[in-house]
């Protein structure tokens, strides 16, 4: 088990894949305006790269095209499990040729907001990284 | 009530602060080596921003440093009730004088790792806005 310097166990990229696909819900942080936000999604995994809806002309769907992102998955509020976080890294993309339109559709990705959602962004998993620490010395 | 063009309800400064008051896990997004990054972090509220631990010398603690950051707050993860998100945009500063530093040492503020972080890292709350939506009719 490796450590990084502040005693947090780091996972490697096979690591982070596992605990990427066990989860639904994720943030994205992007630039609009020249100031950072972070968003709240539903994602899916393809081929090992984060997909999301967006709603069409959204602030999220612009800031995404061809942007660097920040996508990032974690499981630290149950108090009595490990906490862990994955932090993707890459460039970001609307998905908008066949077949990835028809695989995307085919992802369990509910909308958040009520209005349909059809656009899908894809974001690179170039750079994934991940932290896991036992929550109970941490609590003490 | 007043809802965004895809539906969803924008929450006042007040509404926001008070959804902030009562969690206690969020993410901080910032940039490093010019790369997006974002980061859980336990926080508290002091005065009305965002305030929480950084190791010394960590990536966090540097990138932090006079910065606009964006931290996120958010419930979206239970399936049965409303969902909301809040997020916070301004600069970002380690505490260092007193008597800032007691009263930051005095909220509630668990360390991640088992180090000891003794870095108060307090992000201004000038942007805050927010947005919540009834889960039932998204999951339909």
């Amino acid at each position: 088990m490796e450590l990084d310097r502040h005693g947090l166990e780091t996972l490697d990229r096979e690591q982070c894949l596992r605990l990427l696909a066990g989860r639904s819900v994720g943030r994205v942080a992007i630039t609009i305006n020249a100031l950072p936000a972070i968003f709240p999604v539903n994602y899916a995994l393809l081929d090992g790269d984060i997909v999301f809806r967006s709603s069409p002309g959204s602030k999220l769907t612009a800031a995404a095209q061809r942007a660097v992102v920040a996508f990032e998955v974690d499981d630290v509020d149950n108090p009595t499990d490990s906490a862990w976080s994955v932090l993707v890294v890459g460039p970001a993309s609307e998905i908008t040729e066949e077949p990835e339109i028809a695989r995307a559709r085919s992802l369990p990705l509910p909308p958040w907001a009520p209005d349909s959602k059809c656009h899908y962004i894809r974001v690179r998993s170039e750079l994934v990284s991940g932290r896991r620490t036992d929550r109970s010395p941490m609590s003490s």
